[in-house]
């Protein structure tokens, strides 16, 4: 039961090969970057061997599956013998828009219904469906799964998930909050909830996902309730490059006085705001960190406040919204590994019940754990995400629940 | 000591003459509208006196104000004999930009500052500034008082203010969240401490002010230290047809989509969206309110759970932001009216403490009251805000503590 699992990008493609026989035994994994660009790259790394690292022209997302596939069965590099041992692909897809619900085997319809998301995420979506049928073409006989960012927050209540604006642009243009990061999400609360021994359909979770992208989602009894992402990524928390909530009037402002396009607008706040437009060096918040601990830099230091007081204030938020928290998580690359981010998050919420442990928090990096003292009303983990992990689970099992066929 | 309070609009001014020998002796009130346009209108009302009611060409503030100050000396409508009783005059100053962290009196140099946060607040600092320039030229030995929408907020920390935008436009534009309402928090808050017999530096207090504009303030210890109104009065609730919090991505789709313009898309956002927008038929949370009532408007019902979804989600973020609350208030037009509002808002926060009185909540208006049950562990309250009191009391203890020379 090996499961490969495609996360394609518009000019790179990320995998995985995971057997399922023995979950999560991950037997490759690798990506190919700078598609259609002259001298693509795949960087492949095979259980127990050295990185493997190839250049070559590789103009569309076909030929570099194709390549994929050629190192997974290659003699040397490879882990194993023929294509045909692949039970099953499954797919990152990154828009689901209110057709998907959960993830689904793939059929044409499902094409049809992933390319009218399109239009919603149209840097990803059309992306994804390239993956989806170039495996159509190299292994038309192997089952595919598409596995949604935006489906596990399809529950959230209509009173959460509308704006403020007239109505007639959710039903004209589908203008709501989907909500991303939704198998990240999903993933953490139950893995948290598999470590302590508990049901997560008894527990209110706030799960904060941190990476280069950010979100924070509030799960009701097993349920996504509100998420911080909206109708595009650019919505909640501050980000590396993304502005993240912001006045609109601001918007309007800056468009007029610095005659910016819309274009350059969304660059703006996507590319060039966050952290990086508070410090103005860096991204990257492993160097806000050193630039803390070795300089004391203010600019450094703002701008962890500002991201730490904007996660704090949706933790905040969510929990009014299910009166409570029982379990608070952080995950991704900056939950996992910054332990100054979580400590300015997580200290002075004793109104939650959240007695947390600053000295266990203290340096801990990328493994499962729980940051509250002994004897603290409520719980706050770290927790590693695997979204790869949950796409090859749900692979499995609608193809095995399904059978092979449609 | 009697005070007139003048918040000067566009095209209309409101003003209040105030008795502060006995505070709150309001002597009379009134409205003078369509100024500039043909047929401008006045309505005043002295005390124990009937509405009096006048049509008049009005070309511009001054005359505006000359016609107020020959109707509070008139010998039948009036309620003082002569303008020389008027001690001082209060204005409503809508922006202070970081000039101004509390009211002052008013020089050569404030009203420069006030003409420099005109860019600020175009629609209604020129206003203000009309308003002390024309009370400048009618009774020039009067001493005036500049009273501000946002100086209250200007003990919010840097890491609140700030916007994920790049530095620079904090620099060039003055572009931070501002917060407006000041008056109204901080007057709220301190009569809410007065009725309870506690001391508002030792309290943890939310105000929502809830009214045709709307917004909610964090206030620890007798500072403001975060709320919903940003740079713009746009930011934060949805409110009766602005749209408050929107993804910035839904704004520059919408432009492209509609192909509509930066005034378009001002206009769409503060005229037609919010709960006009959702419900379509009118703003007035008393319309949503019959609605919902009489008809189980599903659309109604829409609208005012969006509306407390957000201020209760604000509820939530400033709990977070002070590590708790201890005492929750209303205020405002709706916040002091709609019972229904007040309930959707402040049951499922027993997280925080509030055991809420339904019971004794519904169809209350317009009065001090507390709405926890007793022995709740924290305090929900209505209190009646009044905008203008405060405005004179500021004037009053200014040009006492000044005395009436700069």
């Amino acid at each position: 039961m090996k499961i490969l699992v495609l996360n394609c990008g518009s000019s790179s493609i990320k995998y995985q090969l995971i057997d399922m026989s023995h979950e999560a035994d991950l037997l490759a994994k690798g990506i190919v970057e700078r598609i259609g660009m002259n001298c693509a790259e795949l960087n492949h790394r095979a259980k127990n061997r050295d990185k493997f690292n190839m250049v070559k022209d590789i103009p569309d997302h076909q030929t570099g599956i194709n390549l994929i596939l050629e190192i997974l069965v290659h003699p040397v590099q490879g882990v194993i013998k023929a294509k045909e041992e692949i039970t099953a692909v499954g797919h990152r897809v990154a828009h689901g828009g209110e057709n998907f619900k959960s993830s689904v085997r793939v059929n044409e319809r499902v094409k049809q219904d992933i390319e009218k998301c399109c239009e919603l995420a149209p840097l990803h979506n059309p992306a994804n469906l390239k993956g989806i049928l170039s495996i159509d073409e190299i292994l038309p006989e192997v089952p595919q799964v598409a596995v949604f960012d935006t489906s596990f927050h399809q529950t959230m209540p209509k009173h959460a998930y509308l704006y403020g604006i007239p109505y007639e642009y959710y039903e004209k243009y589908n203008i709501r909050r989907y909500g991303f990061h939704g198998t990240s999400h999903k993933f953490v609360a139950q893995k948290a909830c598999d470590i302590l021994g508990k049901n997560w359909e008894e527990l209110k979770i706030i799960t904060c996902h941190l990476g280069n992208g950010a979100s924070v989602a509030a799960i009701d009894k097993g349920k996504s309730v509100e998420t911080s992402m909206g109708f595009t990524p650019i919505e909640g928390l501050m980000m590396g490059t993304r502005t993240g909530d912001l006045d609109i009037g601001v918007v309007l402002y800056l468009m007029e006085k610095e005659n910016l396009s819309i274009q350059e607008v969304n660059n703006l706040f996507n590319k060039k705001s966050g952290v990086l437009g508070i410090y103005g060096i860096s991204y990257d918040m492993r160097d806000i960190e050193t630039a803390i601990e070795k300089e004391a830099d203010p600019q450094a230091t703002l701008a962890q406040d500002m991201y730490c007081h904007r996660v704090k204030k949706y933790v905040g938020a969510y929990a009014a919204v299910m009166d409570g928290v029982d379990l608070l998580i952080f995950t991704g690359g900056i939950g996992e590994n910054d332990s100054g981010v979580r400590e300015k998050v997580a200290t002075g919420l004793t109104y939650l019940g959240i007695d947390f442990d600053t000295q266990k928090n203290h340096g801990m990096r990328g493994k499962d754990e729980i940051l509250t003292r002994p004897g603290s009303a409520k719980t706050a983990m770290v927790i590693t995400t695997n979204e790869e992990l949950v796409i090859a689970r749900d692979t499995l099992s609608i193809v095995t629940k399904n059978g092979l066929t449609d």
